[in-house]
């Protein structure tokens, strides 16, 4: 039994450092529970790179403290790391989410068929669980994804409230806004600690409701000459509610193209989250039969994505699907920060074949699922937190947001912009910073999960940006006869002809040379014919290609 | 003496692909007049080429007809090409420009010491000079640089306006206007075809002028507690000198630093376009000597460049300046796309030194450059075209300038949209498409100009993705006796394992059953080779790392 001053502690272990792989831990005594396990995407910085998963260590070394994994809502940055984490722990450790939540997990997880499945336990707004030391209260939550839940725990140390990913959202698509009365309700019994998303947070005002974006689409799908493609994120659900909607509202058949579009529109209209009668639906290669104007696409590809649907048919490689110049193409998404260029790409690629586009700059087809200044500075006043944690952002958004929670009347010092793997204590409903534990990114790579290596990362930019010449030397132990051959690819033209030119006879001299010197074992070799390539291919081209060497005694 | 029918040839080698690289070539009779030289950035797509280039064989394979080479305004993509252009060209062709843009093009070739200096001919507002066939008119225009100039030529076949890059500001920085008199004079006279700049086509309205950044970078400038850094583009010699006008105006001393920021710098304030008192200015080095809210510092790094002096100083690493707690940092320019992530990166890291941070989201710190739709539908209204072609912009840009040319009641039939290398041909005062010419780009890559080669930069993103492998077989000629030796880069840590684990028994059954089966030739035994590793290492890791195999005799 934990003492009366057993601290509660808070452990991010992912989601300080960027929009992405979400983690944090809770822990008291023996108790620990997990909120969210998401994974993040790799950009130009981690070439290669599959994927990034939180370094959840400190999980696997208190397995048998974990009582339970919590998933706020079923976007990958809060799902993607679960199939990796349940393959490293020994227990079968139950996950508790919403239906919806636990559909697309268990979508996911059968794409790892040799992880077992865990225990799913269902929970909706106003569940409340025990686990151990902590009662955790779940409720309701709107955001670009349904299901979505925010997290109440209370322990004897006292009380945290994690709001998981949110927008303020009177009126959602299905009418569930929201639980106001539980967060106030949270925030009169008193909450010692908030966790909140800070996306947002350097966005004035308030973000519009997700239902502000059907007159849009309805106005534009109405008055197409031709057919209408929409391009979304397929987890998107309440949008892709309001496409077909709009679509069938027109009298427009629905078309569903895109392989993960496919997959949750089909698990959503099972789940009974997405509701459109099986003839409103046309499958993509019955398409022909149905007139232009009463088709609506509904496809993957907003984010420019090279191998999605959308671009796919923009470039006119799409096996059942293309788009013509009286087609209209609405692109009901913004780019992720580092998609700008992919997607401007696919808008070229439709510009040249003349159909008529639409972008949220362009009309309303599109809002954020996330909370901007005045929702996070209201979800402040209403759980009226006596110490605040933003989370969910990039170091911009955290400091943002630490500014609206001053601006709201916390004390600076109650404040805590925490790095990934620090901690926060509460002891007696006092919090204070405490201890790290190891934390950091692994990298999914090769299909494997992998140490953050940066010497290999170094040396695929290195390749990237200049090739790579190998030279082998082979010596026969009978003499001084030397056999050379160099290789290369992905190098200038001008250090191809310079190879050619004069590698060969570079590369002997500098043999004969540590030959003749005495100094010739392997190691000396090896870093003589690097050094003397190197150097003659800088000063004759500029360029640094990385350079194998590789010598053999036979 | 050309024939009266003879055509007005006009020939787009760059810049209707994207922002960048612009280049057109003008060809009457035995006349060529080349407009702009520039060169484009490399993106992604282009691992490790240093810079982009339009391929001008066909300015080369006329060389004797060119008669001169206008260049409208310094930015690099309307110079950059020069230098490779110049050293191309066998006679001294002269380059007609601006003072201050033939200022920056010296600056520019002077790092060129190979290239032989050109014949640099002086021209302003109202300047008219005679190329050949060519009778050519230049007039003002406004930009984001001084000394902006648009480009009108008369041949026996027709006219042609050319805008260069531009806006319509009525209060610029320097106080000249577009030289609207002209254009109107133009139109009047008659304009057959219309060049313009198609930037900002998609932008509904008027961009503000210049001069509405003044207030907001005074404002803030005054208010700051400490030390203001404000980036920006170094050739925006206007911003700059609004910058310079707000420190001084609240007594603060100006700090420069960037390498081009103190290139340009120097340049326009030796040419008179940049107006600073030498009191005014503190070196780097001194500023200790000034209190911190005596100091402005203007710098490189708006593009987020992880070299440039924002970097350093955000990452502090610069050796003389650093950015503390109590500074404002103003960006002073918005991110060219793909620019997006590293500014944010920049930006980041300001946010964790907890400095104050402005960019044009928070207040009006910068304005664009190019016209909007406005701007352009005035520019038609004034030119009066018969025949419309959009330049310098991407497809959807280039396509949305046409449709504001329709709007404008320009026939359909006589809009052009062309791709780089078409060619449009004009007969008494009648315009219509020509035959195409060689066109494309070529990379400046490992310092030398070079064909664009795509399967060295498939190597470049293949070695990238997955890294490189080198299998070294040596076959003594006298038997079967086969030494291997395995090295890898840049590849999974799974696949180190995997070659460790198995590699070389895995290459030499190969080798002696091809050997065995006296199949044993050189290539085959290199197809054997790679095959057998290439093949084990995707059913084991899913990596697919570039195999290079090396098999010799000695």
């Amino acid at each position: 039994m934990p003492k009366k001053d057993t601290a509660l502690r808070i452990i991010p272990l992912g989601g300080l450092d960027g929009i992405g792989k979400n983690m944090t831990a809770f822990e008291y005594g023996d108790d620990m529970v997990l909120v969210d396990a998401g994974l993040m995407f790799p950009d130009d910085d981690q070439p290669g790179i599959d994927l990034i998963l939180p370094d959840y260590t400190y999980v696997l070394e208190n397995e048998d403290k974990l009582r339970g994994i919590i998933i706020t809502h079923g976007h990958e940055d809060h799902i993607g790391a679960l199939p990796y984490l349940l393959a490293d722990l020994t227990r079968k450790v139950p996950i508790f989410s919403s239906k919806l939540t636990l559909g697309m997990i268990e979508g996911k997880l059968s794409e790892f068929p040799s992880v077992k499945a865990p225990k799913y336990r269902e929970v909706t707004d106003g569940s409340t669980i025990t686990l151990g030391a902590f009662t955790i209260s779940l409720f309701r939550m709107t955001h670009s994804i349904p299901a979505a839940l925010g997290v109440f725990m209370s322990t004897p140390a006292g009380t945290v409230l994690h709001t998981g990913d949110f927008k303020l959202d009177q009126t959602p698509i299905d009418g569930q806004q929201p639980n106001y009365h539980a967060i106030n309700q949270f925030g009169a019994q008193g909450v010692d600690l908030l966790l909140s998303d800070s996306t947002n947070a350097t966005r004035p005002g308030f973000t519009p409701s997700e239902s502000a974006v059907g007159p849009a689409l309805r106005h534009i799908i109405k008055n197409a000459p031709g057919r209408v493609f929409v391009a979304s994120f397929s987890s998107h659900i309440h949008r892709l509610q309001q496409i077909c909607d709009a679509s069938v509202a027109v009298g427009r058949k629905v078309v569903v193209t895109g392989r993960s579009m496919l997959t949750n529109t089909k698990v959503a209209r099972e789940l009974g989250y997405l509701n459109i009668a099986d003839d409103d639906i046309v499958d993509a290669y019955d398409i022909d039969r149905v007139p232009d104007e009463k088709i609506v696409v509904m496809c993957t590809g907003s984010q420019g994505e090279p191998l999605s649907a959308l671009a796919r048919m923009a470039n006119g490689e799409h096996k059942s699907l293309s788009i013509h110049e009286s087609d209209t193409v609405i692109i009901s998404a913004t780019p992720v920060p580092g998609n700008e260029k992919s997607v401007q790409a696919i808008v070229n690629a439709l510009s040249k074949i003349g159909c008529d586009i639409y972008d949220k700059n362009r009309a309303l087809v599109h809002v954020s699922g996330h909370g901007s200044s005045e929702e996070l500075k209201l979800m402040l006043a209403m759980a009226q937190p006596r110490y605040f944690m933003p989370v969910h952002g990039e170091a911009q958004h955290l400091r943002a947001h630490a500014a609206l929670g001053r601006a709201s009347g916390i004390p600076e010092d109650r404040i805590f912009i925490l790095d990934n793997g620090d901690s926060l204590e509460m002891v007696k409903h006092k919090v204070r910073r405490g201890h790290a534990v190891e934390s950091g990114v692994v990298y999914v790579d090769g299909g494997t999960v992998t140490e953050a290596n940066p010497v290999v990362l170094r040396d695929r930019d290195k390749l990237a940006q200049d090739g790579v010449v190998t030279c082998t030397v082979v010596l026969s132990k009978r003499g001084r006869s030397a056999t050379v051959e160099i290789a290369s690819r992905g190098v200038a033209a001008s250090t191809d002809e310079m190879l050619a030119a004069e590698g060969q006879r570079l590369v002997r001299a500098q043999v004969d040379k540590l030959v003749g010197s005495g100094a010739a074992n392997v190691d000396a070799l090896r870093r003589g014919v690097r050094n003397s390539l190197s150097n003659q291919l800088w000063s004759k081209t500029h360029a640094r290609p990385m350079i194998i060497p590789v010598v053999m005694e036979v």
